[in-house]
């Protein structure tokens, strides 16, 4: 699709370097900044931003210039919640536009367009955090009793396999719970996470949870309040975080609501659900039976799911619980039915109820497509990255052949080169302020795809991906066992059993390598404020490898990611020189030659 | 950009070959059809279609097959008002979408899917209308003694040239009048014309009208409501249509209103303007201390502006007047300011006023760039189509180094080849229905642009042009003048007088080949179906030439344009032989050659 490249164009991000203030105040003046290599042609530059509707131009002042390149400055009123601003460069050969894709020698639409809001972004410890999601089932067994087994439960040894499709595969139950998760914290701590994802955790039939028969507790098969209680309180005593994960979109057929609406029409319950005259009678997600999807339409199910102290979302934020935030299930359908559209509303009184008991707690969507709409309204911080990050990551790492399925598409994973991972990245990147970007949550992999390493197959391969994971904008995130090499084909398959027995005294079914891989990675991330808060620069977009800088005010650092040997390439002389190899070990030299071998993944700060 | 390519690629638009039911009602499942050429690799195709927020994915039917393409239909379920949907075609290589841009190997966002909307398109009238924009000052004096001029006017002589720019140039008042305009309209029947559009005809301050003084009277400068009544019974009884303009963004600071909020603070008036510490103590359109800016926060403005039969909107639907439809000034900019968005609710309540009213009447906004979020919602019908075909027409048939102003950008018009046009028509195309694109106002100029005689340069090129605009999907709208090629450099200086001296005996200032062209191709759009609801498949696109067809259930019509000689091409025999040539007279042969001459128009149909 795109050619490959090496070398630096115009470019402008969200980032310090650019954007002074990213969340201002409606009203405020913000002074935006685009830089320009010296070779290049423009004889100005302007600043378009759209206000009220409209798009004005005003010019950008030249504020400083080198050998190397020019920076300017330009104005921006904050006018609008969301003001979408690019910059104009005029040419000899006619002008161009620089947006979040790039630079057009043509008109494009505004979707791509940079983006700036006054709404809140994600709290501030989001800026450094690295998240650890955990399956409860699937994590560690404490030991303690909790009762009998529910009668649709399917016991399995922690030693099965995963049942990938077919029977059992929702009532498979290995009988991890809250305790064996408060027993493994120190697992955590030695990778070097801070915060812990749990998917969820009220009672239900199956063992993902997603069908919840009530939100008012946790699940005894997981040891209960008292085990979620103990369990948040060790990991806020360790300076962690936790964070929880909620179905506003539906409940589980055997919810307590559900089942009184269905013996009641006259009740209140009753108007929570979507009634139909097809079999079964009500709507469903995805048209499953077991989960019937809420109406929004209702008066008070706003009140009961999400607005105040009384909500589901609000009394787990209180005490003993402190829950840091929330995972939203299937947020991109929440509140949607035919003609009704409650996503927004629903999503700012989530906010809302959080900005009133935790101020600190952050919300994140799952939005499997394009998220764009969704994400710059006050409602979602930030957004499971799968289509930014996770797919294009993919794309480009696949092993040739993998078994791997490809996240709901009935295809497998195509192996694209560097330049379609890039384009594919940009285009998602570009529809949301970098204030998400920054934020996104970034996967490689979750409870709902194939594991990582059976998707790039080797070791090598997964170093070259969690390099990325760990050096990319946005929060880094992973599943629980890929730190391990675990593998899986699909996302029930991945929801692998941690085999502690391994992970603790080596054996198969854990690569401690890769263990290690992963410390380093994080450390290297918490190391460097560049790999954290930077902008992003693609400096070589090539089928088999590419580089890129993240920089900050203060920091210059340079990612070199390869799949496979390559050209190698000389980078300008203008990036400055090599201070020091923070991961890898190459000696890149005084001219920036970048090696040609792969995989490998290489990370230097520049002086 | 873009490379160059000739001969066909899968397609599908929303033309009735591929979308039998462009109207749908929720919940309805509509077929839509994808075209694949005979030697694509697919080995399936499937539908795509996103669905209270998710997409999903359901497989096509190959329906029907031959040496030249296959054929295949999907279920669309038309589940939400505005239903996105793309094709994945299934291929060896990996999986491509299909989408409004063309296809792609990679991921892209949903930004350019199909879409069907639920919401009523423009009337059925539009899929026949071609419009003729006037601008009342500069069309015809009636002779009729309209008394005293106002002290602001700076009286013209009617074979002065329009003033560009400075003192004057919204003074200058050559008394055209709608007593002119009836006197004329055998000018409109000759050409061919059907649908009259008024540029604003309330009193005010100025040529332009614009800043209206009252929306309660016709300017008695212009004859009054008694000439207004005279000239659309005219109007009507000829079997033509007329449409107003309206300010729904703002008044003249004159307005009779804005005067009672200046006099009393108390009066509901004061309540419809937004206020401000600064000078000149209110808002004004784009500063414009002439032009207050309303607000749509009062509570009955929007029953006084558009809502129900007493409202302005409402008044002029109505006898003796019976406007056939509304442009909207500003469109883009109405009801917003600030955090205050109450764009599509104004649209949404004149639409409801118009269906009360007279459902045949046309709703048509002004925004001069990205409308795609305003075009889905059940407001406006369609848009001054200024973003997907005026700018990049104009790219690509401008002079090198024409004095014309492109349209508010402080560069000059840049000179394109086909590849760049028609990215940028598919890019914003794809932004909108069919439903929209096929009714869309296309223009080559306007009383707000230069004329495109001074963007082309010639009678040689504008015939290029003209054929264009009406062979392309929408609503082909010309500027009463450009007809006879005459010439301005920007929107002011384009307003010039119609030299009826020279339009009636020939001379100097008006191009009577010119007349005849735009005769002879409103008479062959007319004489062609496919050519006003065809579905677009581009076939040829190089820098200096583009041939694309326009195809009904029926009729297949090929369009050539080349700006200036090019090599030529020869097109897949599957498109058939020709069955006769509608325009340009050149002959194709048997092997369908496209000639290597230009600049040339030349529209064929095949059989």
């Amino acid at each position: 699709m795109s050619a490959p490249h090496r070398g630096l164009g115009p470019h402008h991000d969200g980032s310090e370097l650019y954007v002074p203030r990213a969340t201002p105040r409606l009203g405020d003046v913000v002074p935006v900044r685009v830089r320009v290599p010296a070779d290049n042609p423009e004889t100005a530059v302007w600043l378009r931003a759209v206000r009220d509707g409209e798009p004005r131009l005003s010019p950008a002042r030249l504020e400083s210039s080198d050998q190397h390149e020019r920076w300017y400055v330009a104005e921006l009123p904050v006018h609008n919640p969301v003001t979408s601003y690019r910059f104009l460069l005029d040419e000899p050969g006619g002008y161009r536009w620089l947006n979040g894709r790039g630079v057009f020698a043509r008109d494009v639409p505004d979707a791509a367009d940079f983006r700036i809001t006054v709404h809140e972004p994600a709290p501030a410890w989001m800026d450094d955090a690295v998240v650890y999601q955990v399956f409860p089932d699937r994590f560690a067994r404490s030991g303690d009793d909790h009762g009998p087994l529910p009668d649709w439960a399917l016991p399995a040894q922690w030693s099965d396999e995963s049942i990938a499709a077919g029977p059992g595969v929702a009532q498979q139950l290995f009988g991890g719970d809250l305790g064996g998760i408060e027993q493994h914290l120190d697992h955590l701590e030695r990778l070097g996470v801070d915060t812990l994802y749990l998917t969820p955790i009220f009672p239900a039939r199956s063992n993902h949870r997603y069908d919840a028969s009530t939100f008012d507790h946790v699940d005894p098969l997981l040891g209960g309040d008292a085990a979620l209680a103990s369990l948040a309180t060790a990991v806020h005593r360790k300076g962690l975080r936790i964070l929880g994960d909620f179905t506003t979109n539906h409940t589980g057929a055997g919810h307590e609501w559900f089942r009184r609406a269905q013996e009641d029409p006259a009740s209140e319950e009753a108007g929570f659900y979507y009634w139909t005259d097809r079999e079964p009678g009500y709507v469903g997600w995805l048209e499953h039976a077991s989960l019937p999807k809420l109406n929004y339409n209702a008066p008070h199910l706003v009140d009961r799911m999400v607005r105040g102290a009384d909500s589901v979302i609000g009394r787990w934020l209180a005490p003993p619980y402190r829950l840091d935030g929330w995972r939203i299930d299937v947020a991109n359908m929440t509140g949607r039915y035919a003609a009704d559209d409650f996503t927004h509303e629903i999503a700012r009184e989530i906010r809302a109820t959080m900005s009133e008991l935790n101020p600190d707690a952050v919300l994140v969507s799952e939005h499997f497509h394009d998220a764009a709409g969704d994400l710059a309204v006050g409602g979602w911080h930030v957004n499971m990255n799968y289509s930014a990050f996770t797919r294009p990551a993919w794309t480009w790492l696949a092993t040739e052949g993998t078994a791997a399925s490809f996240m709901g598409l009935p295809v497998p994973v195509p192996r694209h080169g560097g330049p379609s991972m890039v384009a594919t990245m940009r285009d998602f990147d570009a529809t949301v302020p970098w204030a998400v970007t920054r934020h996104q949550w970034n996967m490689l992999g979750s409870h709902d795809t194939a594991r990582l390493r059976t998707v790039v197959g080797t070791r090598e391969m997964q170093e070259v991906a969690a390099a990325l994971l760990f050096t990319y904008p946005g929060t880094p995130v992973l599943f629980a066992g890929d730190e391990g090499g675990v593998t899986g084909t699909n996302g029930e398959h991945a929801r692998v059993p941690m085999p502690w027995e391994q992970v603790e005294h080596g054996g198969p079914g854990w690569d401690a390598a890769t263990f290690e891989t992963y410390r380093a990675l994080i450390a290297l991330r918490r190391s460097s404020r560049a790999l954290r808060d930077g902008g992003l620069r693609w400096v070589v977009v090539e089928d088999d490898a590419v580089a890129y800088l993240r920089e900050t005010a203060d920091e210059r650092v340079l990612v070199l990611l390869a799949r496979a040997p390559w050209s190698g390439a000389a980078l300008p002389s203008s990036l400055g020189t090599v201070a020091s190899n923070l991961y890898g070990g190459a000696d890149l030299g005084e001219d920036l030659v970048l090696p040609a071998s792969g995989p490998t993944a290489q990370v230097w700060r520049l002086s």
